[in-house]
């Protein structure tokens, strides 16, 4: 379950994406809450996805994205008031699903990696990625070596 | 801005409507936080909506309200992971607008208290509060003596 | 990563927790959102720490839990107003860490299952989990047959 | 309770501070939640206890603030992801208490005013502010002419 130790670097990931935080993500413990740092990975995963896929293209297909699955290993604390930094890229693109995988980092340190699991639906079921899509995330894939 | 007495006692209201705090409501000082304590007054101002305003009447005159105006006086702390008892009555009822006085109490305790104006609008514009949904609000009419 | 048949019903897990949604969990879609969601879960296992470890237990040792990794699979929407069931038990007990199982549901549907390490600290580091907490523990295991 | 013109404009408020928004502030009616939107204001206002009471002067003096009441206008809706403006001021200033103005701003909209009352206190009762706090929240009032 422990990371591999190339996703605990900014540089594995083709996108990087920057969060403050917020008084409000923060709880008693002082540091901010095991369920709102999913808040930070989910914004990574909106940027993805709007780089990923044109209004035109989404709109063309009717795509709707989804998520199945969500995988977060928690690493270090994070704090208020800094900034949080997301880095994005893409892990492994199937038929109508792709798995999309992110690490979080503050002042440095790695807080925590994350994968999730997206399916492409037409707003009902699970349909294919369209082939323009499809090269949008080839080139969004992370680095594994 | 001090409230009035009666609108420390939830006597005061004709609607009461639970809702359990959670862990993720907490800030690094141990309490609720300010900004989600705001949460208990929109659930409880739900809860009125639905029984002032059945779906049926919504949809016959495509009602949808929004708010206008929310004032938020904090009286005391609250804790998890204690229920919070929200408290909820009408103090105004205009043409197209009405102001929703709210209380809120955990333990016995009032934490604090709440007025809202909300207009009912037909999607674009104020509309006419319907004669049907004016009955039902008069009817909940806060206690005021 | 598809959850195993028996983690979709209610009676495998020996607590359940009800905890209502709110309005702010909604997304624009018009269900409850991906990372909302994760409160639920949070709600369920502050609830089975609460009832596995007492108060004065955890002052003796110092018990301070951390969460260290949580999966969660979607598997159905989940909707506003109606209350949703947390059904939480124990999959593994380790030396300093267990991992919590817990399925999620709403009028009857399975909308999602997780699973959550935590690992006991001493405030600073891994710590043994005291006899008496790994007897509770060991009382609420998942039926996994 | 219609604000005033002058509070309609960013140039009012001596303190501007930029917020994201996030795909969680949003609701089902596709804009940012009127609850959410008081986050934003939240975080104008550590901005500005952080810029007028450095650390050392609130240990020097326990000082701990605690909010007493807010106000929030909502002349406008806000979407995601643009991010919004928050500008914040002193409107008034007490023994113990005061009052910040805010404004939020988004693509050069003003989405909403905000009044918020303070109490320093020593972390059980209210407490004078001390006289260097006092000299930087002076420098914080807003322009009302």
């Amino acid at each position: 379950m422990k990371p591999e130790a190339h996703r605990l670097t900014l540089e594995t990931y083709p996108l990087t994406h920057t969060v403050p935080s917020r008084f409000q993500d923060l709880d008693p413990l002082g540091h901010i809450n095991n369920v709102a740092i999913g808040a930070f990975y989910e914004e990574g995963r909106g940027n993805l996805n709007r780089k990923a896929f044109s209004l035109d293209l989404r709109k063309a297909h009717g795509m709707r994205m989804v998520i199945a699955d969500v995988h977060i290993a928690y690493l270090d604390e994070a704090f208020y008031p800094s900034d949080l930094v997301v880095g994005s890229g893409i892990l492994r693109i199937g038929g109508s699903s792709y798995t999309i995988a992110q690490g979080l980092f503050q002042d440095g340190r790695c807080i925590g990696t994350s994968e999730a699991v997206l399916v492409n639906t037409d707003g009902q079921k699970p349909a294919p990625i369209p082939e323009e899509g499809r090269k949008s995330l080839t080139a969004l894939m992370i680095k594994t070596a």
